[in-house]
């Protein structure tokens, strides 16, 4: 069996590792929103596929939700007493993958070589090599993702969201295949405005999705009316939308085959989608490995 | 008094710390060479301007005689693990200063930014704003200066040397203006050949210094026969000169008004210019101090 996952960065990390425990793992593609990538100070940063890459290889930081375990902060020391910016942070070890991209090659290259010398066997690929910006209208003006997210915290009242560049990006080499290839399509707990939308906009993507007989299981991203991490409950407010899992079936439509939700929620609410019920907070390598199959064993009912 | 130092690396850099104890800092200007310079990972590096900084600041590692005091190596342990090039090692906190020059700017510009950050008062200022490459033809090939100094140990026999580019340069904003305003030119005991000419070599700083009525005063890097550091001596005998102060003399030709030798040197020896002989091995700021003295003293025979 084959497993496509539509994921952003840490919860969706979470479940693609998951996934891993259930499944094998070269069985697995991890199709990475990149709308967050953004050049600060000249390097090519890539939030999600390096937080793929860390959740994937045992070096992410648990505690902290980002970055590398045991990093070290010399760098952004010497780069303060230099007066440069500090509102984004660079570890020191997180150089490696920016510095890696900057000296050359396409995104999905320089993510597979890094797969390669870590050991990640799940293919990892960005949705796109060409560069897409997630860009928000807010009443703080117009932010890029990273400065709404780390400059601003999320504190800005996000009006609309679109994505800078997607209309003349393609998806990268092997996403399409992956998509075509595989019995069952899922997509993460990410926040669906702002890491599964990008990937859905990106020509070709969606149209690959509606095309393929897989059935296609999303893992909501709301427990009990709230957002487990991020803005996303925040957002939806603001969008002007119930934090519910109706939302988020309206959002994703007819794309959608089935829903794993909390076993917390309501069961009584028609969701208009066949549902699974789990516990879908994932703090345990067991609790992700649950999601998964969860989601896994939910896609079988659509499977002949 | 104002006094304009032509200066490669480590030992340029003591010199000019020494002059810092005996006038003051905001007199001298410092003009570097950047012919060491290269592109590293798309990174761009100058390790004579960084040496300049950092001894400067008082944050250079005086053991290792290059990069920061109290390093940490993190990025070259994680750009290790992704299969990177590892024969050029980059310390965290040695990455700000590349990292703020790929952000953008002349090099001119990044220096100044970085030592008014730093509190150094002495003017940096790189030899030239266009890019100088020392070249180095051996029996091991066509080698730029890092590849010959760092990861080839100096090992090949060098049969010339050129600086690709040099024709197209121009000198860096300032440098030919502090010559004009100089009292006192002292040239430092850098490798004459390697540090010193790329400087010489830039359109119109040799024009300058011949035009300037102000003693230039060279510091030996010769002492009894050997080079105090690097491959000055052995690069010495493979183009066929004595190692001695008699090929400094000749090298820097009419240029030259002035020599500081080392105490241990033969004093019988007419080497055609003034001498100053002191024990030039500069280990504490007291010999940098009083090396620096002596190249400005035997200047003052030179001025009304």
């Amino acid at each position: 069996m084959k497993v496509a996952v539509l994921t952003g960065g840490v919860g969706g990390a979470k479940l693609v590792l998951g996934l891993t425990r259930i499944m094998a793992p070269r069985d697995i593609t991890a199709i990475v929103n990149t709308g967050d990538d953004f050049t600060h100070l000249g390097l090519p940063v890539s939030p999600d596929i390096d937080t793929l890459l860390y959740t994937l290889s045992g070096k992410a930081n648990a505690v902290q939700g980002w970055g590398r375990e045991g990093e070290t902060w010399s760098f952004m020391s010497a780069l303060r007493s230099l007066g440069g910016p500090d509102w984004f942070h660079l570890g020191d070890g997180d150089l490696a993958l920016h510095v890696m991209r900057l000296a050359g090659g396409l995104l999905s290259q320089t993510t597979a070589r890094a797969a390669a010398a870590w050991g990640v066997h799940v293919e990892v690929l960005p949705m796109s090599d060409n560069p897409v910006a997630t860009m928000l209208e807010t009443n703080a003006g117009l932010l890029s993702f990273q400065r709404y997210f780390v400059d601003h915290s999320c504190a800005p009242i996000v009006r609309s969201i679109f994505f800078d560049g997607v209309q003349h990006s393609a998806p990268a080499a092997g996403v399409l295949r992956a998509i075509e290839k595989a019995d069952t399509v899922v997509i993460a707990p990410s926040n669906p405005w702002l890491s599964i939308d990008p990937i859905l906009a990106v020509p070709g993507i969606e149209a690959a999705l509606r095309r393929t007989t897989a059935p296609i299981i999303a893992v909501s991203p709301i427990i009990a009316g709230k957002a487990v991490k991020g803005p996303t409950a925040k957002l939806m407010a603001e969008l002007g939308l119930p934090v519910a899992n109706t939302a988020i079936v309206a959002h994703y439509g007819d794309l959608l085959q089935g829903l794993v939700i909390d076993s917390g929620d309501d069961p009584g609410v028609d969701l208009g989608v066949c549902t699974a019920r789990t516990a879908t907070l994932m703090t345990t390598l067991d609790d992700r490995a649950r999601v998964a199959r969860a989601a896994i064993d939910l896609a079988r009912l659509f499977r002949p």
